[in-house]
């Protein structure tokens, strides 16, 4: 039984978690681990009990969840062993997996670490928008070297809190998670960023917007991401993502070198029925 | 005055153009010219009078306004001269307007010929679905050869119908428009469509879904649109079109290339500028 989780990186993710476990009826003690101002914000907003730092939250918790930014969780991770009660469990909400994962492998002898992946979020940050209902019915990727990881106790009663607060876990290798979210989430976050990028430059008149539908809009919300969340993401899962790039910008010159022709019907086709199965997928 | 109005092509927009001009106060006559099924679903709503050949309703008209795909808008243009009533005023809604322009003043001698592009539209098709407000707040972009075209008795006219029924009215040139829609609207529909036809091939197991957030949506939405609509718009404003791809594809490629590097910041922040200006604008 858990009765201490220690969250590391209080802001949306860790935030919403801390929220989300009190509502689902946690009634253990949750500490948290952060920077001065976003433990206040926690604290106000009800997501932790106490802020404490990691040298005194660790020893105390059963369950671990690092919540901050990839290089931090990396760091974090080269820390810990030391810390940790033995038997306790680590887990992590970094958006990138195979390079969390190798170091926790390397890095965790006392407890067990399990790596994870909620997709969700929001367009702000900050455990100040901490929301309890976050996860709730969004995916939560679990992503053990060997099935065999989400057998232990420590890791099915983890299971038992995420179903409890409304997430739906899903168990992907790391290699296979780094795969599928460099084609649903890094390319297009790219795709916009550089489409936006280059409208910047080309419709530089103010009055060039007022053509513009909500088409452009859908096309370029993904391209006020910040590069803050970005970076980690893409240098951790660069050849990855480059070999996306590659796919789509090849797509991209046969499509454009086939306007006019039979060839663009047929990219079409494709592209509508990913579309529809998208669509599909998603009412389900 | 115009007393009589025939719609050439009377589907969402046709369809909606008519329900917009009775619903501002126009009492005149309203004439159809379609399939067989398109008037009888346009009677059906309320947004033509009466269905008739284009030989009959078009020498009737003050107003003869060309709403269908863009190829059959050049053949009804080259139809058309004989048939009017001279100092007619005939207009388009075509999403591309350069060769149509050209082919209006080729042709049209006994009217004049006004090119315009309503930035307006729905997910759905068919005059079933026309609705008088589909305009309301929409820019409606006006493209003279020359200005003064502007100033005639009948243009006038149409421009006061345009503001009556709540569109927002803007003037470009025809390559003008062309030159910015391409960026703001067929470079977006073609990277969605791209993106979607790769990722169709990329993402082919049934579960590889599970991770798809609401990006993916946002960014696969246009991939839905079907080529019966685009492959006029690609055919007419080609040259246009692969200059915006292929600038887009090198910002993509040079994005590529800077991953994990500094120049890749250097995107993310013309993108977030580019992204908050056109949110500003949106909101203005």
């Amino acid at each position: 039984m858990f009765d201490t989780v220690a969250i590391v990186g209080v802001g949306l993710i860790g935030g919403s978690f801390g929220l989300a476990l009190k509502k689902a009826g946690f009634t253990g003690r949750i500490l948290g681990v952060s920077s001065a101002p976003a433990l206040e914000a926690a604290l106000a907003r009800g997501a932790i009990d106490e802020g404490l730092p990691l040298e005194e939250a660790v020893p105390r918790a059963d369950l671990v969840y690092l919540s901050q930014p990839i290089h931090r969780i990396l760091e974090t991770i080269e820390r810990l062993d030391p810390l940790l009660r033995p038997g306790a469990l680590v887990s992590d909400a970094g958006s990138t997996k195979a390079r969390i994962v190798e170091q926790g492998r390397r890095s965790i002898r006392r407890g067990q670490f399990l790596g994870g992946h909620p997709m969700a979020g929001k367009e702000t940050r900050g455990a100040a928008e901490a929301d309890a209902g976050l996860f709730s019915g969004r995916t939560y990727v679990l992503t053990p070297s060997d099935p065999a990881e989400l057998e232990t106790a420590a890791a099915r009663e983890f299971l038992r809190w995420l179903t409890a607060i409304g997430a739906v876990p899903v168990t992907l290798g790391p290699a296979g998670h780094d795969r599928i979210v460099a084609c649903t989430s890094h390319l297009p976050q790219l795709l916009s960023t550089a489409l936006a990028a280059m409208l910047g430059e080309r419709l530089a008149a103010p009055d060039d917007l007022r053509v513009a539908g909500p088409g452009l809009a859908d096309m370029t919300r993904l391209a006020a991401s910040p590069y803050e969340v970005w970076g980690d993401i893409l240098d951790t899962n660069r050849a990855t993502i480059e070999a996306a790039l590659d796919a789509c910008i090849a797509e991209l010159s046969s499509l454009r070198n086939a306007l006019g022709a039979q060839g663009a019907q047929e990219v079409f086709q494709r592209a509508n029925q990913f579309a529809a199965r998208l669509r599909q997928h998603r009412q389900t």
